[in-house]
This record gives structure tokens, sequence and C-alpha cells, in this order.
């Protein structure tokens, strides 16, 4: 019998700022960073998993105290027990009601829930000798219910209901497999499009994006119309008409605003606008919505639990979602979502870019065409060339797909080195 | 000039789990705790200001970790700066791009971002020899639009129509504050209604409260359907049919389960239903509120910001709200929701007990009778009388009414003494 013997946290933060990747309307000088987690074992094998919060700088020690709060919850339990009930596991993080309190199941504490609820899942994805998306589609209709709390959901979504969605879909489960590991996932580039950048910039990511292979980018927009509908035209004449062009506002405008602004930026052929305005706003996303079809409206990477998505998708307030591998109270509540989704028939389009978010979330988009929605074709996953050199088991993004990850576990762990330069503010780079 | 000179915290529990005070449906246990904070000046006066966030415990040292993160948003500043421009002071600290990446404007970093507006608006009261809700209700109707922030809420409240709320109000206000003062403000208290309380206890603090003045009093529900019933019957016998008799369940059902649970009760009159569901479920408030009427439909003290309650008002979610004035971004975010509650005509039941919590809404509510709203005799304040002895300016209840606090500042300091023997983990309680 193994035990879980330590919870060791990291503030990793790049300094991404000094060169304007990552900026957008709302976030013009984002410091890519990580609040990172660590559980070990006393497996003679020496097994442990990794798992992490995303931010963007200022207050990752807020995160990484948040992660290390949870030690006493993790150090001392039986590793199996834990592994071989990851619902159970889940659901004692988040219904800590004292914990509860500072959200509920929201913000910096349920990032730290989550982040080591997913540390686990990589631990059992080793444990399995399998990459996550393979540990979870292997798993009976019944196993993946049993992970999901429906607290809050029952007037959406049932067990009953999840689980018919789950027996529906282990049919042609087989071939699917087969296509993903031959095919793999498609993928779209927010890469030439951050709000620093110059429009020559732009115009050079945009075509050697369509080069690589990508059918589908996203640019920034929210700071001045006459820029965003500028760089709408730049990218949409350096992409040609058959490439999908989206737009993403992080978050800048009131409902009024959005409704004006989008409607500039409608001859551009916007495939989706995405996080037009606040993520807590449902009745505001379903209002720009609306007013603006037929631009499809998207939102979900700050979108904080399964209860606001069930409300996005009740007051049909988006086309699409984003999900957030690392907002969320990790697996088990992408899962939710994502069922969430086939049962309203909302297409996935995961977020991803960051720190290990691509990394992360492959696993969950792969998950979700072979045993929840069976659909790929008509979703993307969201792709940015960053940070990736940090991680054991970097991504593969071959001619515009993500290739299946094969290394046991979550894609999630960061090499010692790159924990330990970029460690703040104490690391190399942080010093200087 | 004088100038922020620091800003110190302490993690300050009590004991409360040990007689089950403020246990309820979700929350058995809470060790009622304060993540509090004092802003230091080098004011030849020692003019400091003091501010907290209430929570239950454990999480409190992660809560403490986000204000002690603020220290640079503060330490430094010009004091009269920033004690004349309270609205700029709060938009500086909510719109840190890389801090509002951890919510945005939700859980611990929005919670501590509101501990230390609040500690400001404290150090404005002592700076002007005014209580705050008079230093509120002294200001213009322009000054008082100047404090908030519309993002996000344009939609539903402009600065004009805010501004025209305010003017009305203008009208009666010398009448209102001489109101105030002779009378106090209406409240209602929970003390009876523990959920870990005994019937006999129940029984005999409802009695107490009605010889005490109050004519409304709330007891917690949602375990278990039959002690419910027993015990609002109970309630009800004791207090008698004249009494108002409210009902908060804290989260505790998915919507479906509310619908059923709340028919089981109405044969008592219940005066509200509070927190039915999740804080997040706006749709589901309103669909459990279609359902169950006449049973007026009630919660706020976990909305996390403007935006929510912006919601709750336009789907027509709930009958009234509570507000809380330790868990949104400050006095400023609370006057926001004030007015939004005012133009909706929702009728606002602060909440209150925890640790301080009385202390600080008072003033919220005194100044939204005197200058927003105009109302009093149709709203109740809630009083709990618990750890009132740690403050230097405690409530004070009179014949069921809090009268007005006197002193300058926002009540919100407390005892040298209690700071420092209910200090986690090192302070004498604890160290037993």
């Amino acid at each position: 019998m193994a035990a879980f013997t330590g919870l060791e946290t990291y503030d990793v933060r790049f300094p991404t700022s000094r060169e304007l990747d990552g900026s957008d309307a709302m976030n013009r000088d984002p410091d890519y960073s990580a609040a990172y987690v660590r559980l070990s074992t006393d497996e003679p094998s020496g097994l442990a998993g990794h798992g992490f919060v995303f931010t963007i700088g200022r207050g990752n020690d807020v995160q990484t105290a948040a992660l290390a709060a949870l030690r006493d919850h993790v150090v001392g339990r039986d590793v199996d027990a834990v592994l071989d009930d990851l619902g159970g596991f889940a659901r004692s993080l988040v219904d800590d009601s004292q914990l509860r309190w500072l959200g509920p199941e929201k913000g910096v504490m349920h990032m730290a829930i989550g982040a080591v609820i997913n540390a686990a899942w990589d631990m059992a994805g080793r444990r399995a000798g399998k990459p996550v998306w393979r540990l979870i589609v292997d798993m009976s209709p019944e196993q993946i219910v049993d992970l999901i709390d429906f607290r809050y959901l029952t007037d959406a979504l049932t067990p009953a209901e999840a689980l018919r969605i789950l027996r529906a879909a282990q049919s042609g489960k087989a071939e699917r497999i087969a296509n993903l590991l031959e095919h793999g996932y498609p993928a779209y580039t927010t890469s030439p499009g951050w709000l620093g950048y110059s429009d020559e910039k732009l115009v050079r990511l945009a075509r050697e994006a369509v080069s690589a292979g990508f059918d589908t980018i996203k640019i920034k927009v929210g700071l001045r119309i006459e820029d965003d509908v500028r760089r709408c035209e730049l990218a949409r004449s350096a992409i040609g008409a058959d490439v999908a062009l989206a737009v993403d506002a992080n978050q800048r405008w009131d409902v009024p605003e959005a409704i004006a602004w989008l409607q500039h930026l409608q001859p551009f052929g916007i495939a989706w606008a995405e996080e037009p305005t606040s993520p807590d706003d449902i009745l505001g996303h379903a209002a720009i919505r609306a007013a603006v079809a037929p631009i499809p409206i998207s939102t979900g990477e700050h979108t904080h639990n399964r209860i606001m998505f069930k409300q996005l998708f009740q007051a049909q307030a988006v086309d699409l979602v984003q999900i957030d591998s690392a907002r969320v109270g990790g697996v088990n509540e992408n899962l939710a979502i994502l069922l969430l989704a086939a049962k309203f028939g909302v297409r996935v389009f995961p977020h991803a870019g960051g720190v290990g978010l691509c990394e992360l979330v492959q696993h969950l988009a792969m998950a979700d065409y072979i045993a929840i929605s069976t659909r790929m074709d008509d979703r993307r996953l969201e792709f940015v060339d960053h940070l990736h050199e940090h991680f054991r088991d970097p991504v593969r993004i071959r001619a515009g797909r993500y290739l299946a990850p094969q290394a046991p576990g979550f894609s999630a762990e960061m090499h010692p080195q790159s924990l330990q330069r970029y460690q703040f503010p104490t690391g190399a780079v942080w010093r200087k």
C-alpha cells in the first residue's frame, strides 16, 4: 500500500510581456505563469503527478498559496484509493465546506482544486501506462458518470441522461480511436493575432499559418474599431476566402458596445466572436447573439464552473464554447461540461495557449470525440506556439492538427530545469 | 503630503465550530474567521484603515496571502489622492489585468480587493470624522456616480440613470437622516435558527428574539425535510402568527429539489426562502421562483459581483436580495448593486453575521435608505449576536433595530488583543 507523501508547489513565471506575446485588449502585458504542483508518493517506482494553474503574472503567488493549502487534503491518503475513485477524490476537495466559502466553486481556490485533481489524473495515467485521453475512453459509461458531480445540474442533465449519451457513443469507438491516431485532431491558431503585433507581423504570421496547414485563425480585437477593421481586412486578404477567421475581444465590451462593434466586423466573414463581454454575463451573451446573428458567439475560457456553462446552454447564449483545462474543477468538471455541450448540441472549441494549456486540453478534446460527442470535424482546438519546450511531453502538430499524445499521463510535467530557471523571483531569468 | 506606509495582514480565526454556532446545511462546522488587513500611513495623527474578508476557517491563510499580494498596489501612494478618488482607487485594483485573470472579479482575489477598498473607506471616514454611512450620504449624486464602475452594467443601468435615482433621493434626505438617528434601522435575527441547535434551544431563542423586539426571524433548513417541517412548526408556534419567519437553505438544493422541498414548507407562511440553490444559478432561481410562487425567493450573500446581481434582476429571479459587505469589490461595487436594486425595484435585506459583517453592512443599508432607495420599513437587516465584542465600535441593537453608528470610519477595527489572541495558529486560543 502506497501513500501520498508530498505536495510541492512552484511559482513559475515567463517574462512574455517583454515581446507582447499574448497581448490582447484586456491583457496588455501578460507574463505567462504557472502555479505548479507536484504530488509525490512512496511508491517504489517513484510515481508522481503534475498539475498547474495558468495565470498571467501578478497573483501567481496567491494561486501557489492556494495549492499549498490543499496539502492536508492529499498527503497521507492511500494512492490506490484515490486513483481508483477520482470522482470521490474530486468531491472531497470541492465539498470541503470551509474552503467552499472562498468561492463557491470559482476563482483562486477552485482553480487550485482543479490543478490538484488534474495532478491526480496525471498520476492515474502514469499508473495505468496510458495518456489521460485513453484512460478516459477506456472507462465504461458507468465509470465516467461516477466521476461527475451532478450537483446543480439535474434540471439540465441527469446521471441517466449522461449515461445515455455515453452509451450511444460506445458505437464506433474503435474506428474513432484509429482515425484520431492516424489523422490527429483539427487545430486553429491564434499565434498571428496578438494585439501588440504590428500589421506586418500579423500578415506574415497569418500567411505562415495557412502554409503550415491551418484552416482557421483567430485575431484579437476590441481596443479601437478602426484598428480592428484594418486588421480584419489585412488578415482576410492574407488568408484568402477559404480559411476561417475568428475574432476574440477578451471581455472588452459592454453589451450595447459589443453589438455595435461586431456589426462593423460582419463584412469580413467572422467564424465566431469570442468573449464579447464579461464571462459572467449569460443574459448579455444571449442578447448579443440575438442582435448580431448570424455571427456566431462564444465564450468559456473564463467560465468558472459547470453551473455557468449549463446556463449558457439553457439561455441559448452561445453558438459554440471554449473549455479550459485549468480553470474549472479539473478533468471531472470538464467531463460534466462536455456532456452538457453534447446534450445541448453545442460545439466545443477548447481554449489553449498560455503555459501548458495545449498540452492538457488536447486530452479532453480527444476524449470528447471518442467517448462523448463523437464529433471532431466540426470543431477546432486552439493552438498557440508558446512555451511548449518547457514540457517533457509537448504537443505535436502536423499539418494543422494535434497528434494524439502517447506518453502515459496528462502531458503536464515541466522540465525540472524550467521550474528552476523561471521560479519567481529567485530563478535565473528573474534575478537578472 | 502623507503616504501609505504599510499593509499588514492577520489570519484571525474563532473556534465557533465547538458550539455549532453558525451551522447550516452546507456549513456544518464553521470556524468564523477574518482575513484582516490594516493600512497604515505616515500621517502624524496615525491615520489608518481597517478591513477584512469573512471566511469560515480553512483557506483563511490563502485569503490572507491575497491581501498581502496587494501591498505594492497601496504602499507608497499618496493618502489624499487615494481618499479623494475612491472610485479611481477601486478601479486601479479591480482592473489590474494580471490579477484580473484570477477571477475575473470573483473569489479569493476579488474579496481581497474588496477588503482593501473597504479599508480605504474606513480611513476616509476617519479622516472626515464621519461614519461611512454619513460620508456616503454627504456626497453629491455626481460624486457617488463617480465611485462606480459601470463596466458590464450599461445594458441595465447607465450613469445617467444612476444619477436620476440619486437626484430623486435628494428630496427628504434630512428627514430620513433624522428618522434613522432617532429610530434606527429595522433588523431581523438568525440567532435562533442554526441547524446544529436542539429543538429546545430553537424554541427558547425564537421566543427570546420576539421578546427582544424582533418582528422577523430566520431559520436554517435543507438537511432533512421532516426536520425542517418540525422546526418550522416549532418556530411558528413559538413566535406566533404576527412575526415573519424566513428560511435559509444555504445552497443545499438542485432546482427540482428546491421546488419540491419548498412546497412542503409553504403552510408555515414563509417570508422568504434564501439561497435555495447555487448562487451562480440565475436561471435556476428564476425557475424556482416561478414554480413556488407566492413564496418569495432570495439570494445574494455569495453573489460574487454586480454583473451577477444585474442578471438576477433582469431574469426576475428574486423577490429580494441579500448584499454582503465583504464578498464583492467593496463599498463601490455595493453602491452599484444598491442602485441596480433601486432601478429594478427589488428590496434589499443585507446579509450579516459572521465576523464583523453586521458592523460593516449597517453602513450600506443606512446609506441606501437615505441616499438611494429611500426605503427602510419594507426591508430588514440581518442580525446575529456573535463576536461583536471583538470590535472597537460594535453594532448597537435596540428593540429589534440597529442604531446608526456614530464613530468615524467603517466600524471595521478589531481590538488588538483579539487580533493577537485569535491569530491562527499561534494565538493563545489555538495553541491550547
